[in-house]
């Protein structure tokens, strides 16, 4: 006795495990994962593992060879339908002689989507879409979010004692010292297309804002908000490689000391400012969406924190709360402006809480961004 | 084939289930579960339910009857050996002829402990002892501390937004309107001797200070600080004839509005002040001990919270933080002394996290206070 629908989600839930994969290493491009089944045997399965490589669905008919001949494909994406660097995946499908593809979501590209499941279906192959659909628009959040509102998923980290505090009145604030939980920092950069920082976090945390992890296989943009032209070029964040982007206003005076021109991994690129008088950050990510990041990780204090906040460009905040308490004297975590009532305030939600050794990680999403593109 | 160490912890563990289900009833009394078991099999359960009724022991052995003889008794606490509001239970274990008890710990009061264990052993009885001791100790925190500590266990609740702030700065605070945040409260209230407030709060929040709970059975005493002698007598928490406890320093100026003298329910203690001009807290502590409370809830503002953490009185802190970002400008959640270094700052362990509806609830235990009796 088949049950063919519970079989649909069995097959694409281990696609979508297949796609996690990439999660170092596939991105600008989207996770995707592919497995073949062939009278209820797994016989091919794939995953994108780099961009210009191969897709998933490549590597699961080859593994799948001849027995792909009237198999199902599930994938967790739309087959995609054009000669990119690499042939359309849809064409391969056809090629391979499948009879059904199951398709988690289609292409979240507003340019290109259906055009894959149109041209599988005119060679008479079943299509189904949908299934899973939203564990797999999660997965690439990133590439979802710039393909349809043109500006990266952007992840907030912020860490702080239980009470809300970052560091003492008099700046101490060496508490972040739980190694576990700088490895989970790191984790988190090293799936990340860009790193957001400012001039001030660099020149204060004599931060490299690199990702360092033993899994780290691409290193993030690093993005860095310099509109009083505080960087020398001389700090530490220079010294390693990996590009940068800093970001000045039109008006930003380069600072006296600095080298007569940058080194060649940092480029410049310049941001209006909004009447507030900060740089525009909605100009700013739809210029890191154009070059390609799909999704940002702030390491920023309370004034940045706090701008996006305000600016509903947050997808996700990741608080670290320390088991500490610093007391009312110490700096706090977050700038926003004052509200006069309580319903003017930003809400959340709580999507995963756990212990990262002795710190709590909370992970929550704000009520007014969410759900627009994931659902 | 019988595993005896296997058995014994199954065994105490029904104990200490049939133990629990007195939190709301026996206090100040301790909680005790006991079960009799003859050839595998129990054949008694009891737990002790209100103070001046029978302990555990009684009513697991009148369901025994005359299979008791020759059984094994479980018992949580260590029976007592003396006459009290009702026979000593240990007693009526030897003359019902049990052959084996064995017990989780020891009776914590140092003035008896000891005794009971003494008074079996004396009649042949096989007596073993530290069965799940830890979570017989844990179970039974706050008469554990009044025994030992001469002061109840305490507990601060805290609820504020994931930012660490309570109110914004006009004062609006109304955000804790999750009924189910409120319901657990009153359960944790359901559950104490005592409920320690002060006069600005019970001003500020028009507070009843009660435990308004389905399973609330007894009042907590109402403790509340008034050192400025802010409180007439007037105010909604004395419309209610649970007993209050007014605490006032021994300069306290009585409210000249206040009526000629208090209600009946009301009673006044002097505490003096400390060098910092505060009431003794401490001294308060033992006060209560010395009026059978083993256990406190605080519903306080960031001064009385501070100043409990900075003298290192609180057992336990019970976090709620709701999803919600309210800013540097908002009230902080706690006042401390200003740290001149990291190492000063009170350091805790995270022993719970849950979600209460859409409410984040943090059980916190200070390094400094932990495990001196609970282990």
């Amino acid at each position: 006795m088949t049950k063919p629908r519970v079989n649909h989600q069995f097959y694409m839930q281990r696609a979508l495990e297949l796609a996690a994969q990439g999660r170092f290493s596939t991105h600008p491009n989207p996770m995707v994962g592919c497995v073949i089944v062939a009278n209820g045997e797994i016989v091919g399965e794939g995953w994108h593992q780099r961009a210009g490589e191969p897709h998933a669905e490549v590597h699961a008919l080859r593994q799948a060879g001849e027995r792909a001949r009237g198999a199902t494909a599930y994938v967790t994406l739309e087959p995609c339908s054009h000669f990119g660097r690499t042939p359309p995946c849809a064409d391969a499908l056809i090629n391979a002689g499948l009879k059904c593809v199951v398709v988690a979501m289609q292409d979240p590209n507003p340019q290109v989507s259906g055009e894959g499941i149109a041209r599988l279906q005119a060679q008479g192959i079943d299509v189904k879409v949908g299934v899973l659909e939203q564990d797999a628009r999660r997965l690439n959040s990133g590439f979802v979010s710039r393909m349809q509102r043109k500006r990266p998923w952007v992840r907030v980290k912020m860490a702080a004692s239980l009470d809300g505090r970052t560091a003492l009145a008099n700046g101490a604030s060496q508490w972040v010292t739980s190694s576990d939980v700088r490895n989970d920092v790191h984790r988190w950069r090293a799936q990340s297309g860009a790193i957001l920082s400012t001039a001030e976090t660099v020149l204060a945390d004599q931060a490299q804002l690199t990702a360092r992890h033993q899994q780290a296989v691409l290193q993030p943009l690093r993005v860095i908000i310099d509109s009083r032209g505080l960087l020398t070029g001389e700090e530490v964040v220079f010294s390693n490689t990996a590009p940068i982007l800093l970001v000045h206003a039109p008006d930003t005076q380069r600072s006296v000391e600095s080298a007569a021109r940058w080194p060649e991994h940092v480029q410049v690129v310049t941001v209006e400012r909004t009447q507030t008088g900060h740089i525009d950050l909605t100009e700013l990510l739809h210029t890191l969406a154009a070059r390609e990041v799909n999704s940002v990780w702030t390491e920023c204090g309370a004034q940045l924190a706090g701008a996006l906040i305000e600016a509903e460009l947050v997808d996700e905040l990741i608080v670290y709360l320390a088991p500490k308490l610093m007391g009312h004297t110490a700096h706090g975590l977050l700038h926003l402006p004052p509200f006069e009532a309580m319903s003017q305030v930003p809400e959340l939600k709580f999507t995963d809480v756990r212990l990262v050794a002795d710190a709590l990680r909370i992970v929550a999403v704000p009520h007014r961004v969410r759900g627009d593109i994931l659902s």
